[in-house]
């Protein structure tokens, strides 16, 4: 650290010669600048989005510059009108740098004069003023946090346009207001480990390079102790894992690497010497391509922790994220990303990649493969492993969760885990509750029911003890405990297999999940082998939910359905679910048949005769009508200390619907049992109806499997 | 008639020599074969679905000629096998004939000789024999009937090929016992008027002209009576309206069609004096248009009566309906629906159609009309209203249904209505309850629920009275009743209105609806005025549902949501919605709020202060878990004999998420009255927030809209 910092002080005396000669010199730089105007007529992917801007800017220049005062919340009339104002700025001041008409750089000088002239007069924003964290000119000081990011970038762009005067008025007025605002008035935000701490850092770190400001840059670098504890190295190294794994899992690592991606750029430009894209053994470019990889056949964030399912990787937040990534790494697979996002950055970094694939280098299709994402720090707490099987259209994969707890947006989910396939979500998680955006949904922030429900155990395909969630549902218990990764093993694509073990979500049990994804005999689509086995000294009663997505058409357990659903318990996310049906199972082996479009899936299980399944759905106690009617079936095992559960999960048949044909809707498999169980392995056996049989050997260290019949 | 009959009369004469004549003479004929030739290589459409045909049908003759004891039901093995075998039998035909290669005409022939070998020896299908009309090959006669179709098109291009003796053990082993069990063990079928009596028909007819026997072609013209009340003509008089609507629906027409299509091909090309694709007014080529209007904009079909609703125009059985009528008519819309389909028929009109693609004639987009369809085989009882408005990927439309009762798959659904925009349902019709091919429901049978719940007015988007259904659910008491057409007016794009009333669906009360698609202001998107009038000597509970698509986000109904989830009835259908809230309005305006990917949607309706609203999900009483969680909210007034209720449905806003913005959440209506009502007409006033105002004047003749503030 020592060194790092040495090579900072180094960078501060470069700055400051730097940021009083060159604008702009932020993301968009005059290289940038003279890229853009090579590249247009040129790449249609920069045209296009060239043109766009042009069209908002001109749009806004026509309707003339309205800064309201701050009165409404998210989605309300003047939070879109500010969103706008500072995303509008940004693009007039590159219009400015680019075509070098006047209209664009007097536009940005007088909205910022505006804002110089409003910001002084406010107070807490209104909207936002009993909330933890308001902002001034929003409702959240995070919006302002962007807003600056924003701002700072249209007054780099017109800093040489303005006069001296203009200057004065517009960094006293606005600037140096609003940095005070985000590092003193949100002194807390700042030095926060945390998304919203890396987008205050980011607009007082870019303030601090245009006004030349090296106490600016000090605090957005270091913190504003100036201690280390926090500041953007130090959210550098504590919120990324060695493997670019960021502690509160892609669907916010979308939000997040936005500050990191566009400050790091800043850095870049400002103080070559750190080389920042190369600290930490790059992993700020391993980030966006660990988050790329986390994401669902259709682009979408895996939606672990609080996560709003629609979101993908076209959304406006990667696309910086693409960029930038692209132009440190030259990794094609990005360029596909860029192609479906549809647009680029307006800087150097956009116009690499709309030259590339102007130049044909885009693939035609991104390519995910199987990947383990190591979680902490130093990558020794637990993590997230994906198995991929297939190519393109027809991938399927598994998903098991065994990381950290993501703050305050984490979910008590440990050694939960996820399917897709068929381009689909087939084991799903729940996700965020919460309707981003809509003003009428309590203004779009997140629900009572995503505390009560989302991030509960039980809303998870993992064990659930007891009817409790892991931790007890408390954050704080949770916030320092993870699960261990055992091993993650990709090597043979017939057989991929990752385990881990958790003994922290549960006091005196200990939890060990092992998931292969097994391409038998070489048979079309793989089967997923999910043996969890739970140790206690105490009885409890586990539940084991499966939250499928399609239409359940067969189960070997004899239920009987409800006439009245009544929610299946009083806390813990259980009051959340009605009881459809439920029965118990009178066989050694239990079987789920649904299917989704043009596929069957079956999951064959471990019983015993005292096994249960429900069969529940989402939607009981809720006042407001906000849950999904999501389905799953739970497989439930009482007055039991110990318990080893083994089940395989089989894709297969055909559905055609246009040809009206139906082939392969049993599953292929007769029977999965435990046939040894000891405190560190487990064997287990699986049997097709053809009478082959293999079987699964576990341990700590490796799993391996072997065809016996 | 008798004219007609005369032109049979020759015509048989005509066929006689024909027929032993010259093979193929079906569908594909000598030019056919010709035409195949000639455009193999040529037109990529044709040669995709040559080759496909080639590629199946040799892989056919690799796994040797099976022809198992029939025993599966629907879905099963032999089910699926031999619906296997008659498709690549008519496919090896066409090899042959096109090919000459002799392995295809062995293929067929011996695949002949052993359904020749093995039919004598079948009793009635074990899992059909308790049904009400088993077959032998399969276990429903349709599906025999339909073997029948495909085997004797395969028969008449080997028919050459074969030598006398070989002739003689097919047509005695399997043709004419095929068809005596179609005409006299099935007499009552094949006399039906109705989809199963024409394929009945297509297949003895067509025997008939093959075997030249003029008894199998006077039966399958005139019934087996030869009364002429039912046989091919008598459904074709009977089954369709002037307008080529079907009775059954777009739904069956796709399936009933098939036969006619076949059946009217060859008959076009044996008794070309008939000139049977202009027989009343062409409806046999009207038909198919109508049933391509009669789809969603992804091409599946209007979901009226028993309907399932994946099925769209790429389905199998629509392929020669869209080739047979391109044929005809050159319409090059239908062009497009081929692209979609990616295949042709195998014969002279698939040849046409896969040319007309290969010049470039297909258009870029299906363009779908507001369409009025009569209903009644004189075209005078009730009929299908569809208002649209826009254009392709932004066109919105409603479909008002007011005919009869589609027969053994009607549903109580007059003066139903559903909506369409973004190219998906906005309000629903619940279809069928079944699960198509899936064996584990039933065999993918109509599931009891669809009689229970998919066929009861409740579980559409009309009035409901007293919590009955219309007819009290009586199917003979439904049956020869209609609702009258009152008028349809397209003629101005901005102000569409159908209006339709009903005195038959319960008794002493009349209904009347009228549906308006109004665009205001040149507003981007129309609205819909919807005003149901009902009036009777009596008080009623009266109940109207709206099966919403998406997320509800608001309703002005101060509601209580239920803990515990009851039935909201006993019976009609109320017996599967659970009452998950309800409240009652203090208002004279109640609305909902809902969103569904990118747009939002208020309903504003007039409330009285008794006026109570439901918010209930489909799924009570639902012993199989077969139910789909469908939402609704069901508006209630009760104690009152006469109710008019008025209703602007407005699609507003957009939701853009991958920018993640938000504008016009909020609904731009104020207000919506009924200001003048009398027996013989309504005023209804509508005014935006911005206090514009409008009247709507509708009596029984027309409708009209006036500006007035």
């Amino acid at each position: 650290m020592y060194k790092i910092f040495c090579v900072f002080v180094a960078g501060l005396l470069v700055l400051t010669t730097s940021a009083q000669g060159e604008h702009p010199n932020l993301v968009l730089t005059k290289d940038g600048v003279a890229a853009i105007r090579d590249g247009l007529g040129k790449y249609p992917l920069l045209d296009v989005t060239f043109n766009e801007a042009k069209r908002d800017v001109d749009a806004s220049i026509a309707g003339g510059i309205e800064v309201p005062v701050p009165k409404d919340a998210g989605g309300g009339y003047t939070h879109e009108k500010h969103k706008h104002n500072y995303s509008v700025a940004n693009k007039a001041g590159v219009l400015w740098q680019v075509l070098g008409e006047k209209k664009y750089a007097v536009f940005a000088r007088d909205m910022l004069l505006k804002y110089a002239a409003l910001y002084p007069s406010l107070g807490l924003h209104p909207e936002g003023v009993n909330s933890g964290s308001p902002g001034k000119v929003f409702w959240q000081s995070l919006n302002d946090a962007v807003f600056l990011v924003n701002m700072i970038q249209a007054y780099d762009a017109v800093y040489d346009f303005c006069n001296t005067k203009e200057r004065k008025i517009i960094e006293d007025g606005l600037f140096r207001n609003a940095v005070k605002f985000n590092t003193v008035d949100c002194k807390k935000v700042f030095d926060m480990i945390h998304n919203h701490g890396a987008w205050n850092v980011a607009g007082v770190m870019m303030t601090g390079f245009v006004l030349g400001d090296s106490t600016m840059i000090s605090h957005a670098l270091n913190g504003s102790n100036l201690d280390k504890n926090s500041g953007f190295l130090a959210l550098v190294n504590k919120l990324y894992s060695p493997d670019g794994y960021y502690i509160e899992g892609p669907y916010y690592l979308r939000y997040a690497y936005w500050p990191f991606g566009l400050t790091a750029t800043a850095i870049a430009n400002n103080l070559p010497l750190v080389n920042i894209f190369a600290y930490r053994d790059s992993v700020l470019l391993k980030a966006p391509l660990a988050m790329l990889q986390m994401t669902n056949p259709t682009g979408n964030f895996l939606p672990f922790n609080d996560a709003i399912k629609e979101k993908a990787w076209t959304s406006q937040e990667v696309i910086s994220a693409v960029d930038i990534a692209y132009s440190h790494t030259e990794d094609t697979n990005l360029l596909y990303v860029a192609m479906q996002q549809g647009t680029v950055m307006l800087s150097a970094e956009g116009v690499k990649v709309a030259k590339a694939i102007a130049e044909g280098k885009a693939p035609k299709q991104f390519k995910r493969h199987s990947i383990v994402l190591r979680d902490g720090a130093n990558g020794d707490e637990g993590g997230v492993g994906i198995l991929r099987s297939g190519q393109d259209d027809d991938q399927m994969s598994i998903v098991m969760k065994y990381g950290v707890y993501g703050m305050e947006h984490g979910h008590y989910d440990k050694l939960s885990f996820m399917m897709y396939d068929q381009n689909k979500e087939i084991i799903k998680d729940y996700g965020a509750v919460r309707y981003l955006n809509i003003v009428q949904k309590r203004g779009g922030r997140y629900l009572p029911e995503n505390k009560s429900f989302g991030k509960q155990t039980v809303a998870h395909n993992t064990m659930v003890i007891d009817e409790k969630s892991q931790y007890n549902a408390n954050a704080k218990t949770a916030g320092d405990k993870h699960s261990n990764a055992l091993y993650f093993n990709a090597d043979d694509s017939n057989f991929q297999v990752m385990s881990a073990i958790d003994t922290t979500a549960y006091s005196g049990v200990s939890l060990w999940r092992t998931m292969a994804m097994f391409r038998y005999d070489m048979a079309a689509k793989p089967v997923i082998i999910d043996v969890f086995k739970a140790v206690s000294n105490e009885q409890h009663i586990y539940d084991l939910p499966y939250y499928y997505a399609g239409t359940l058409i067969e189960t070997s357990i004899k239920y009987s359905a409800n006439r009245e659903w009544v929610p299946l318990g009083k806390k813990y996310g259980y009051q959340h679910l009605f009881n459809v049906a439920d029965g118990t199972a009178d066989t050694n082996n239990i079987s789920f048949t649904w299917y989704l479009d043009k596929r069957f899936y079956t999951l064959l299980t471990t019983a015993v005769p005292v096994t249960e399944a429900f069969f529940v759905q989402v939607g009981a106690t809720d006042p407001e009508m906000s849950l999904r009617p999501e389905k799953a079936f739970i497989i439930r095992n009482k007055n039991v200390s110990n318990y080893t559960v083994a089940s395989v999960l089989e894709p297969h048949g055909e559905y055609n619907e246009p040809f009206e044909y139906v082939n392969g809707a049993y599953s292929n498999f007769k029977n999965i049992s435990v046939v040894g169980d000891s405190e560190n392995a487990v064997v287990v056996s699986v049997s097709t109806k053809d009478d082959r049989e293999w079987l699964l050997n576990i341990d700590k260290g490796k799993a391996t499997i072997t065809r016996v019949k």
